[in-house]
C-alpha cells in the first residue's frame, strides 16, 4: 500500500509529511521495551521518497499497559471520575510517571532521528487539551498558587475569600474546582471566579510543562531543528500567549464547522501569526473533504479546498498539510476525509483537486516562504479575559468572548484591512488602530499603553464589558470601565442584559454617514465625561442616551461601544475608525472578496485576492503585477476577473 | 469605606442592616479559636450609627478548615458524590460535626451580641435548601422512618412495595432515593414514589432540625429577640408549612426572574404571610438594579424597585431590605445589583430610587407595621401534592403544580380579591371561597372541611389532578377524585394527556356569560353525579362532554375544573365564583391595576393601589381617604388618577 | 378483590393470565427461605376459574436483602457509579449469586408448578435489557473475546488498535468501554467503534446466558411446556435474532409512543415474527387505555385497543394480553391504564371496549392459532448494522437506523404487500424483493445470497451507507458500496451530510412514473459502474448526478438509493419493485387500509382488513369469503365497507 501512497503523493506534489502523531504503543509496547522498527521503516520510506519529514513523539496518547501500571496516568474528570484506558489525550499533565516517559520517548526518537536530514521539524504531543482534576493536579495547583502568591494572604485577598466564607487557612484546603467543589452546570458556572480562573492558568501551565518537558530532552541530540506542536485556532482551554515563546514555530489544525468559515478561519490565522510576532506558521491538518467528528459533517464542496488553502497562506502559512493522506481502516476516524480513501483512487473528485493545488503551489515556490504581514491594525485578544468574561455570573451568559471578537475581527476583514491579532502584552508602537472587544480583564500597564496609541493620534476601539476586573478577577472599585475610563471619556454605572430576542435599534451618525443597526444581549447606560456621541440607543427607557461614543485623546481617539451591535453595526463603526487611517482596503465595498497582502524577506509585496462568492466577480486591479498562479500580467486600473471561489496571487510590481 | 457607606445609608434612610450572613471562616478561623473581632466592629459601627441590626449566625457556609479535618460534614450529591470545599449551602444536615459546630456558633453570638439592643431579630442560616445523599443521611432517613412507620409491615404497606419485588425485610436495606437507586433523568423520575416522597419530607426534616438546632442555643441566651430565616418563596425542596411554627416570623429572599413578575410575587407574598396565619414578614432580600446569578440578568426599570416593594408592603411586609447594600469586590456575585456601586457613587440613577423609596417609607412611618390582611378567599398550598404531582409517573409531566396554583392565584388577583394562601390544615372557617388547585393528595379531614365550607353557603374549587392519592401517595380505591367526590359530583373515568400544542377548546357557559377558552396538557373526562354542567370540551372524542361542573352541595357549591384551562378559563370560572359572594375588587376590570387592602392593629384601613402598567391610569375612588404618600385628600366617587407604575396607600375614611 | 377481578374477566372473555412477573421478594423473602404461599393462592385460584396461566420465574427484580448480602448483585452504570437497591432490571448479569439464585428460583417454581395443567407457558425474567460495566462484566467480557479471537494479535487486528496507540499488550488492558474510557455525550460516542461493537455483542449474550440459566433450570422439571420472555419489538440493547434460538415461541410487550403508531407496530410484529421463521407470537402486553412511563401519556381513543389488538392477530399473534389487569394501587406504575380500574368499575368506557372485543375473539374461535403470512417480500433487519451505524463517527448522526427501516418497511406496507422481517443469516430463497435499508455492516456470504436473489429474477434493494464495513467494523478496502457493489452496479466516491433542514430534492423517472421528492440527511455521489439511473438530485453541485440507481444483474435487479428519500420517494421505489413481481396489495390506493394475509396449518386463508381511517372507507372485495366477525357473506367484486378504525376478517373462499 505504500508504494501505492506514494505514487499517489507524488501525483500530488506532497512534498512533507506528518508523521508518528499516536506510536506510543508501537515504538514502547512494553516498559522497558523500545522498538523503533515500524518508524524507521516509515521514516526511512519517506525519507528515500525525497519527502520531507515532520517527525511527532507519539506522546498524544498512553499506551494500555501504562495505564494499567500506573493507573494514576490517566485523567480525573471534571466531575471527579477517574478514568481508565480509553480515548488519546487521557494522560494526566501532574503524573510524575506520564512525565518521564513521554520525555524519554521524546528524547529516544530525538536522538534515533535527529541526524536523518528528512527530519524538517519535531512535531511534540497532539492537540494538547482537555484538564484533569486528579489529587495529583490539586497538589501540582497548590504548588503553583504557592509559587504565585508566596502567602495564603495574599491568596485570600485576590480571590476575596472572605466572600461565602471561602477564608483558606492552609495551602492544603484548597480544592481543584470541579463539578465536587465550586461548579455546576459545567466548567463556566462557578461559585469562586478566583479559583476557576486560576485553576485554568494552571492546567495551561501544566500542559505547557508537558510540552517543554519534551522539547528540553529533544534538544539534547537536536539543537536546531525546530519543534512545534498541532494548535487549535481559538481554543479556550490553553492560553497559547504563554506557551508560544516555546515553541520554535507555530501550527494548527484547522477543522470548520462548516462553508461559512472564512471570517472565522481569517482570524484564527492571524491568531496564529501573532503568536510569533508575526512569523509564518504551518497549517498541520485540514481535511481535504469531510470531517467525522461533528454530528453532521457536510463534505467540501469542489474549490473550497483550494480557497481555503490559499487563504492559509495569505494569511501567513508556510505550509499546509492534510489529515488524512490515506483513509484509516478502522476505529472512529475511518470516515474522516482523506487524500486517498478506501479504494486507493486517483480518478476521484478530491483527489484530483488536491493534486491540482498541489501543482499551484509547486507553480509558487519558495517566493512566500517567511513573508510577513504589514499591517497597521492590532486586535488585541486575550485568553484571560475569555475567561474571566465566560465564567462570570453576572450580567449575561449570552456574550461569548469568540462571538464579540469575530464581529469586530469580521468588520476589518471585510474592509479589506490586514489585522495582526496580538496579546495585550504586545508592543503596539506600530499600529494605527488597536481594537479590544470585550476586554474584561485589564493588567499591569496596558492601559496606559492604549492611552499612548491614541495620544500619538491612533484609534483605540473597545466595548462593553470591558475595564470590568484586575488581573485576579476583581472589580476595579471605581467607574466603569475602570483604567480605560480616562481615555473612552465616559463612565457606565448601570447595564441592561436582556435575552436574544430584544432588539434596541442604535442610531449611529458622522457627518452624513448613517445607520440604524440593531444591537442585542447587552446594554450599557453611558454617561459621558467628555466624549461625544456617535450612537444612540432608541428603545426602552434610554432611549436617546449614547450607545457609541467617540472621545478626543492627545491626537488620537478612544472609542467606546457599549450596546452589543450586530455585524453590520460594527462595521459601521470599524470603518470609519479605519477610513480615518486611511486603512480601508482596495475592495472594501465588495462582499466576500477577501485580499491580504505579505511581504517577503526580499521585499517582494504579494497580494493575494480571495473570492469566497459563488459567482464571478471583476474588480479594478488597484496595483500593476503577475499573477503567479497564471503567470498572466496584470495591470493597475485593468479589469481583474475572479472566478467563482478563484484565487490571485498577485506579485505586484506598481 | 464604612464612612461612606453610612453617608449613604441615611441618606436613603437604610435604618436596619442583615449582617453576618456567611462570617463562618471569619468567627471560627480554627477549630478551638473563635475570633469575633470583625463582626464587633461591623455590629458596633452599625448600632452606633443608629442602625438596627438583623444579626446571622452566619452557618449557611462551613469554613474550609472543618471541611477538611470533617470530610463528612460536606454533601453528597444526587449522583452519589462526595463533594468537596467550595460552594455555600454545603452542610450534611445530618452531620454531627455540623450541628455540633454550627448551634455551638450560634450559641456564643447570641452569647456576645444578645444585649446589644440595636440586634432586633436573628436570622439562622440561609436560604436553607438543597438536599444531601451520604450516609449519614440515610441513617438519619432510617431512623425518620422507623419513628413515622414503627414497623417494616407498615412501611411496606404505605410504599406498596409488593410492586418490583421492594419488599424490605430489614430497616438497614433502605437506600436514600438517588440517581443510584430509584431514580433516572433526575430527582423527580422515580421508580419508587413513596421513597422518594418520604426523602422529600425527611430532607426538609433534616434542615429543619439544623435551624432548631441554631435556634435552641440562641434562646439560651436571647430568649426574646425573634429568629427567622430567609425563605425563597414558592421553593419546592423545602416545605416552609412544617417549619413556620418554628419561626417567630417569615422572611424571604424575592427575586424575580423578569419584569413581568407581578402576579407570582402577590402570590409568593401571599404564601409568605401565609406561614404564620397572616401575621406581617419580611421582604429580607431583594435587588435595587439586577441579579448575576441567571444566564441573562436585566435591569430593573425605573420606577419597579420602588412598585414592587410597595407591593411586598401592600401583601404584608413590615420589612423591606436589600441585597446588596455595596457591591461585592469580588467573587460571584460581584455584578449582582448593590444600592451603592463598586464606585461609591450617589449620584446614580439606582442610589436616587433607592433613596426616594427610603423617604416614601419614611412618610409613612409606622401606620402599616403588624396590619392584617382582612381576606376571604384562601387558596391552598400543599408541598405535598406539589411533591406527589411531581414525581409521578403519568399522566403528564408537562402539568406543572406551581403553574395551575400560579394561574388560580392570578385569577383572583386580577380580580382585586384579597387572598390567603394557606395549608391544607388551616382553619377554613373565616372563607367564603377556598380554591385547591391541583390538590394531589388529600389528607386527614381536609375533605370533610371542604365540604363544610360549602355546606354553609361557601364555594370551594379544585381541578384536574385532585383527589388521586391518600397521603402515601397510594390511590384512593373509589372514583376519581376520591374524598372530594361527594363535594364535586362528579366521577373521572378516564383521562387524557397531550403534548403543549394540542388544544380543545372549552364552551364556558353561566347564564349569559359566555367564552370559549383554550384548554391544554390534560382533560379529564366527568360523568357528572349530580353535579351541573357550566363547560364542555368541543373537540376529540369526548366533545360535548363536561370540562366544569359545579355542584350544589348544601347552601354552596363545588366546582370541579376537569381540562386545562388557560388562564382566560381561569379566570372567568373564578370571577362566576367570586361574583357570587360579592368578592370582585373594586378595580377588577382594570388590567395591571392591583389592589390590597391591611388593617392596621388599631383599625386603620389602607387600601394600596399599584399601577403595574406603563401607562398612566385614572379610576374612580371606590372611598375616600388620604394618600399616605401625597398628603392629598381623595373623595369617594372622585377620579383617582396613577402615574405608570405608580402607588398610592390611601388611609380609607369612608 | 380476587373474586371482584375474575367476575370481570370472565365478563371480558380474559382467559389466559401472566402471573409473577416480579415475585422475587415474595417467593424468597430470606436467602435460605423460599415461600409460595401467596404464588400458590395466586396459581390456584386462576386455576379453578378457568384460567390459562403464563407462569413468570419473577427474575426481573432481585430483592432487597439480596442487594444488601451482595452489593455486586447490582449494576455498575455506563458512568461507572455502582448503583445500590432500587429499580428494577436491577441485576448484573455477570454476577455469579445473581446467576446462582435466580436460576434456583426458576427450578423452584418449575418444580412446584410444571404439573399444573394450568400453566400453558413459561415467562423467564422481564424485559431484558439495559447494561452493566462492572469489574465481573469487564472480566466477563474479556473472556468472551478471549474465545472470540483467540490472540490479541487478532483482536488488536479487528479492532484496528495502531489508531490511537491502541495496541493491547495483555488481556486484562482491555477495559469495557463507558464514560470511563473510551466514551463521550454518551453510549453512542465512542472513541473505538470496535471496542463498543463487541461490547453490545457482548452484554446481549450475557443477558441471554442468563435466560439460558434459568430455561435449563425449567427444562430439569418441566420438559415440554414452552418457555418465552417478553422482547420490546425493535430494542436496541438485545439482538433478538441471537437469542430466538433459545425460545420456544417469541412474545412481546406493545406500548407505542401515540395514535399514529400503526405502521411502526406493523414492522415491529413482523419483526417478532420472524424471530422464529414465521412462527407465531404472542402480544404479551399493551395497555387498553394509558401508558404512564411517558412524560405525556394520551389516552387510546375508542376503538383504538381493538384496532391494534387485531393487527397484531393479522401479522402473527396467537394470544393478545394486556398490562395491566387491575390498575395498581401505588408506585410508578398506578397511573397505568388497566382493564379494571382503582374503582373496579365493569361500565367504563375502556372496560366495555375490552369485553367487546374478547367477544370478538371468542367468536373467532382457534381457525387463526398456528397460522403462516404467506410473504414473497423479506427485509433484512440487523442490530449489528444498527450498532455500528450509530456509534460510528461519521458521516451524519442524525441517519437513524429504525427510520430508515421504518420507511422502507411502511412504503411496503402502505403498498399492501405482506413483509417477512428477517435476519442477514435467514433463507432468501422463498423471496421474490429483499429489502436492506442502511446495511452498514455486510457478514459472511451475504452479498452472495443477496446476488443470488438477483439472479433468478428478483429484487434487491439497498441504500445509502450500506456496505461500508465487515463484521468488525473495519471499512472494505474497496469502493462503496464493498461487497454489494457488483449487484448494485455503482461506485460512490464521497457523500455529503447536510443538517435536517436542507432539502435536496430527486426527480424519479421510470417510463411514464415521475416524482419530484424531497431528500434530506444524507447524499451519496454515485458514479455508475452499469446501473440506469432512476432518480437523480436536482441540486447542489451535484445536480443531475444519480440518487438512485437500478443495475440489471442476472435476470434480476439491485436498487441503489443513494440518497435520504423522504417517505414518498422511498414509496414510490418500493411500488416499482413490488409491480415488477405483482406484489402491490388489493388496496394499495387506500390509504390507510391494512391489508394482512395468515393461513392456518389446515389451508384456511384468511385475510385481515384495518381501517386505521377516522372515515368509512368503502372497497371492493377482491375475493369471497365470511366475515368472521360478523359471519356475513361477502362476494368477489362487491363492495365492501370498513367503518372508521373497522375491522373485516376474512375466510376466503374464491
Amino acid at each position: 500500500m505504500w508504494t501505492q501512497d506514494y505514487r499517489l503523493f507524488d501525483a500530488a506534489r506532497i512534498d512533507t509529511v506528518t508523521v508518528g502523531v499516536f506510536t506510543w504503543a508501537s515504538t514502547q509496547p512494553a516498559p522497558d521495551v523500545y522498538d523503533f522498527t515500524t518508524l524507521d521503516a516509515i521514516v526511512e520510506r519517506a525519507a528515500a521518497e525525497g519527502r520531507a519529514v515532520c517527525l511527532a513523539t507519539g506522546t498524544g496518547a498512553h499506551p494500555a499497559w501504562l495505564a494499567r501500571a500506573h493507573p494514576e496516568v490517566t485523567r480525573t474528570d471534571f466531575e471527579g471520575r477517574r478514568h481508565r484506558f480509553g480515548q488519546r489525550h487521557n494522560s494526566c499533565p501532574s503524573s510524575p510517571v506520564f512525565r518521564r516517559l513521554s520525555a524519554e520517548l521524546a528524547r529516544r526518537i530525538a536522538a534515533r532521528y535527529a541526524d536523518n536530514p528528512a527530519v524538517i521539524a519535531w512535531h511534540v504531543g497532539n492537540e494538547y487539551g482537555g484538564a484533569c482534576y486528579c489529587e495529583l493536579c490539586t497538589a501540582g495547583f497548590r504548588d503553583w498558587l504557592r509559587k504565585k502568591y508566596r502567602t495564603l494572604d495574599r491568596l485570600n485577598h485576590a480571590w476575596c475569600t472572605t466572600f461565602w466564607s471561602h477564608t483558606f487557612t492552609d495551602w492544603g484546603e484548597i480544592e481543584a474546582p470541579s463539578a465536587l467543589t465550586e461548579h455546576w452546570r459545567g466548567p463556566d458556572h462557578t461559585a469562586f471566579q478566583g479559583i476557576t480562573l486560576d485553576y485554568l492558568r494552571f492546567m495551561s501551565d501544566a500542559m505547557l510543562t508537558n510540552f517543554v518537558d519534551e522539547k528540553a530532552a529533544i534538544r539534547e541530540s537536536s539543537p536546531d531543528t525546530p519543534v512545534t506542536t498541532n494548535f487549535m485556532g481559538m481554543y479556550r482551554p490553553v492560553d497559547y500567549h504563554r506557551w508560544a515563546a516555546h515553541l520554535d514555530f507555530a501550527s494548527w489544525d484547522n477543522y470548520p464547522p462548516d462553508d461559512r468559515s472564512a471570517p472565522r478561519m481569517a482570524l484564527a490565522h492571524d491568531l496564529m501569526r501573532g503568536l510569533k510576532g508575526g512569523q509564518p506558521f504551518w497549517l498541520m491538518e485540514q481535511t481535504p473533504s469531510t470531517t467525522a467528528c461533528r454530528d453532521v459533517n457536510p463534505l467540501k464542496r469542489p474549490g473550497i479546498n483550494r480557497l481555503w488553502s490559499w487563504q492559509a497562506v495569505a494569511h501567513g502559512a508556510d505550509a499546509v498539510l492534510y489529515f488524512q493522506l490515506r483513509a484509516s481502516r478502522g476505529a472512529s476516524e475511518k470516515y474522516h476525509g482523506a487524500v486517498v480513501g478506501h479504494a486507493g483512487r486517483s480518478d476521484t473528485r478530491v483527489f484530483g483537486e488536491v493534486a491540482q493545488l498541489g501543482a499551484e503551489l509547486e507553480r509558487l515556490g519558495g517566493v512566500s516562504l517567511g513573508a510577513r504581514t504589514p499591517a497597521r491594525v492590532a486586535l488585541l485578544f486575550d485568553w484571560d479575559s475569555w475567561w474571566a468574561l465566560e465564567i462570570s455570573d453576572g450580567p449575561s451568559r449570552l456574550v461569548r468572548y469568540q462571538q464579540v471578537v469575530l464581529a469586530y475581527h469580521r468588520a476589518l476583514w471585510d474592509a479589506g484591512a490586514d489585522v495582526d491579532v496580538v496579546p495585550v502584552t504586545a508592543d503596539l508602537c506600530r499600529y494605527d488602530v488597536v481594537v479590544a472587544p470585550a476586554l474584561h480583564m485589564v493588567k499591569g500597564d496596558l492601559a496606559r499603553r492604549l492611552e499612548a496609541v491614541a495620544a500619538r493620534g491612533g484609534s483605540v476601539v473597545t466595548t462593553f464589558l470591558s475595564g470590568r476586573v484586575d488581573e485576579d478577577d476583581n472589580a476595579f472599585l471605581t467607574d466603569v470601565p475602570g483604567p480605560l475610563a480616562p481615555l473612552m471619556g465616559v463612565r457606565v454605572d448601570e447595564w441592561d442584559a436582556r435575552e436574544a430576542d430584544v432588539v434596541n435599534p442604535v442610531l449611529l451618525e458622522c457627518g452624513d454617514d448613517r445607520l440604524e443597526a440593531a444591537s442585542r444581549l447587552l446594554f450599557e447606560l453611558v454617561v459621558p465625561q467628555g466624549a461625544d456621541v456617535v450612537g444612540t440607543y432608541r428603545a426602552d427607557f434610554y432611549a436617546g442616551t449614547p450607545a457609541v461614543t467617540r472621545n478626543t485623546f492627545g491626537d488620537g481617539h478612544g472609542w467606546y461601544v457599549a450596546a452589543g451591535l450586530e455585524q453590520d453595526g460594527v462595521s459601521w463603526v470599524m470603518r470609519q475608525v479605519l477610513a480615518r487611517h486611511d486603512l480601508l482596503g482596495p475592495y472594501a465595498d465588495v462582499a466576500d472578496l477577501e485580499t491580504a497582502v505579505r511581504i517577503a524577506p526580499d521585499g517582494t509585496r504579494l497580494r493575494f485576492l480571495l473570492n469566497h462568492r459563488a459567482d464571478k466577480v471583476t474588480v479594478t486591479a488597484c496595483a500593476g503585477g503577475v499573477d503567479l498562479l497564471t503567470g498572466e500580467r496584470v495591470e493597475a486600473g485593468q479589469p481583474l476577473a475572479l472566478d467563482p471561489l478563484g484565487v490571485v496571487v498577485l506579485r505586484e510590481t506598481a
